[in-house]
């Protein structure tokens, strides 16, 4: 029976198996950054996240067009209530810069992280300021259809009627009615007919940095627009994927669905993935409790909380090794135990190119392929297919003990299967987090051992002790076993 | 008397003290590429002039806003005539892809190559296709004051009027009447009123890929538009500088001029700086001569016409050694002596580290500071300011030959001068194409020959010649000198 990769779809509930809209292409939208400040923790897991699903849609053949956008205007401090200043103005005030010098410093400090969590950029990366006339087209049409309506030069969607004909609340599963029952949220919202109506349009007071010419006057884009007008523009009326964050399905994504569908008359997407959140010690990650983890933070240790610094690849291991969906709480334990697991899988991979080859084979590659295919078609699961990868670890050490025995074409399968899975797919690579992973300096201490196995056989204990002794200055620690000296560097 | 910084300005023909507009700030705008192909050396020579320039303003203290554009769209085939198919539009043919994608491709490719080269980012990078509304604003200003007319819902910038007014011409020093009685560009032109008139909007065919709607119906803007819209939301409507390669000043930047006075009915730019073009032995380079060399082709020697491969230093190296303003020919024996300059000057820094002090010096490091100063106030003379270095290495390596004296007070001061001259203004860095540079390793070797010589003093020969031996294979040459031991990586 051939696998075929299946997705659980945040809108209907259930996995489904992925048929792309055309026969050999794939159209991914992700939401992006607010490009406001540092990436943070929650920014690695999307990141990831999305990055499993292009890499693996890569890996199947498909054509992928994966958009990503950068948010740069409209996002307020206050997104649910729509009020407040303008995220990226209000740094811009406060670092005394340009809006845009705000937006290209945050953008190039994610771009670094990404690359240094080693996730592929995304073949589109459009920004919302760049859209402005997209969005306004787009408003325009909402407009026409008769679901949104010009109060003082802002432009409000009509969430009300838009529920009688459609339906608000489709991807959260909430019921207006309900929602309105059990708001209070009326006060300064005079503009707005319904308290869950939301901005397409923004009137612009003279002091707002950002903001552009339209019919309705000077203003800017409301928030969730940005989306609905660039994944129409660059993935067309109807596509396969939008992924994001649980925190964004509503109201985000929510808002997304409703303008999407009142501007064209039907849904655009047709699969929903939501990755699930990281929690800090089980505690929601938010700067107000002190527990806000930036990946500079991470990769350098240098934040209260960290009990040291764990390298991007360890961090990504931690992110892969639970499946997207499920909640993921950081610790140090579970950094530190996701490390030592790289360390392990990283060790084998050495392991494999010097493993011995013979006529007859003990083990079964082809199950092995066929379990980690299984994990990744059953949305995903990198967990499961993590843990087939270290039935491999174990299969390579049995190997190399001379337990188990593999032929050539095995041993090339297996090799391949790592390459595949572990580098492509999973996106992970080895790491030179200390100078313990280049090459010269691994045949400098094997030179240097061999001296001193040298001085131990001429019983020079002095200087075997010193090359000891001097090899723990610089990190490298040294222990003799009865079948030889192994060494390893300390972090 | 205090340095100040002078810069020639092409537009007044001479060179100028740099005074900024506003006490503390300086504004530069910089054209950057169109990304519809790989980085070249052409992009190389700009980047790394106006990144000297960046530096500097920021080394003597400025507040910096650097705007350098990415063109997205607008750029047509054949620029003078403004006719054929935009560049990217070509490519996203050609490659089967979105327009977008060919941009977000090359223009990732761009910033890579950029990192390599140790440019740093512009602190606002803006893209053309992201300024529509802002180009259509303009459009409308010089469409009021008289200087532009609307055909066929494209809309043309109207040379002969504007020359009447103001000279078109001026930073080029052109001559309109002299060009119209040479020119016999008319065929086919039949929408402009006069040859030299250049479109500011064009009107879009149905299968133009990238178009945006306006009063004068769907089109797109044209190619000069952009920097004059850009430079002036981001910089002003008069700034400090504006930059570019020597092949833009006409019609680009002629053309440039011209809107932005029309517009704004005064000059926006106070110092035009341009850069030199480079020569391939001899030639310019072209595709269609087949000397076209693109950036990662040099960094990797991957090119006919290379000999070997040029490390991003030894590039930039190479350019630095010219005046912005001179000619520069690149050949391989140009390129392997710059690699050889460079690598005297990272010997000298390294023994500037080990250098002995003493209680009177015989060196005189004030004068070679305010050489080094002069040169780079005498409109960016890196030439000048590299042949100082070089003092400073002549009289690092006397001092280390015991031949000249320097107390620590004036050691201190040296290190500070290529500290800020070598690697902060010039924008060098140490490169580890081998592990050389890892400290890791040099402690090691330092660790073995240790070793080696106490085999020696034990008269150890065997040993002894067995650690040089082996150090040869790992590619560590050792030299036995009368007062010690020295070692080099071999490349």
């Amino acid at each position: 029976m051939e696998q075929s990769l299946t997705i659980y779809n945040s809108l209907s509930r259930v996995k489904e198996v992925f048929e792309p809209l055309h026969a050999g292409k794939a159209g991914m939208y992700v939401c992006g950054p607010t490009v406001y400040s540092n990436a943070h923790l929650g920014h690695a897991r999307p990141a990831i996240t999305f990055d499993l699903l292009y890499r693996y849609l890569l890996h199947l053949g498909y054509k992928v067009r994966y958009v990503r956008n950068i948010t740069d205007v409209g996002h307020l401090e206050d997104e649910v209530e729509e009020t407040g200043e303008d995220k990226i103005s209000k740094k811009a005030r406060l670092e005394q810069l340009e809006p845009m010098e705000v937006v290209q410093k945050y953008m190039n400090t994610f771009h670094r992280n990404m690359e240094e969590l080693n996730t592929l950029p995304p073949t589109i990366e459009p920004r919302a300021s760049g859209h402005i006339i997209e969005q306004q087209v787009m408003i325009r049409r909402i407009l026409e259809e008769g679901y949104a309506y010009e109060v003082n030069g802002s432009v409000y969607f009509d969430v009300h009627k838009y529920n009688n004909h459609y339906r608000y609340g489709i991807l959260s599963g909430r019921n207006l009615e309900e929602m309105q029952a059990n708001t209070r949220r009326l006060e300064g919202q005079q503009e707005k007919r319904n308290p869950f109506d939301f901005a397409l349009w923004k009137k612009a007071t003279p002091e707002h940095i950002m903001q552009w010419p339209s019919e309705w006057g000077m203003g800017f884009p409301g928030w969730h627009l940005e989306c609905s007008a660039m994944s129409t523009k660059y993935l067309g009326e109807v596509f396969d994927i939008h992924g994001g964050g649980m925190d964004l399905q509503f109201p985000h994504h929510e808002c997304e669905i409703a303008q999407s569908t009142a501007a064209l008359g039907h849904p655009s997407v047709r699969f929903w993935m939501h990755n699930n959140m990281i929690t800090i010690n089980g505690q929601k990650m938010a700067r107000s409790l002190g527990n806000f983890i930036t990946l500079d933070e991470l990769f350098s240790g240098n934040h209260p909380l960290l009990t040291g610094a764990y390298s991007p690849m360890t961090v990504k291991f931690f992110i892969l090794q639970a499946h997207y969906r499920s909640t993921l709480d950081f610790s140090n334990e579970a950094l530190v135990s996701a490390g030592k697991g790289l360390e392990r899988l990283m060790k084998a991979i050495a392991l494999l190119e010097k493993l011995p080859v013979s006529p007859s084979a003990s083990v079964d590659i082809a199950a092995l392929e066929k379990n980690c295919c299984a994990a990744m078609n059953d949305d995903l699961n990198s967990p499961i297919l993590i843990a087939h990868l270290f039935e491999g670890v174990r299969l390579i050490n049995l190997i190399g003990e001379g337990k188990e025995t593999i032929t050539e074409e095995g041993l090339d399968r297996l090799k391949n299967l790592f390459r595949v899975y572990l580098f492509d797919i999973l996106g992970l690579k080895p790491e030179e987090s200390s100078a313990a992973g280049s090459e010269t300096v691994r045949q400098l201490v094997d030179l240097t051992l061999e001296v001193r196995s040298r001085a131990k056989n001429n019983k020079d204990w002095t200087t075997s002790d010193f090359i000891r002794d001097e090899l723990g200055k610089i990190g490298i620690v040294v222990k003799d076993r009865k079948d030889g000296t192994e060494w390893e560097m300390k972090n």
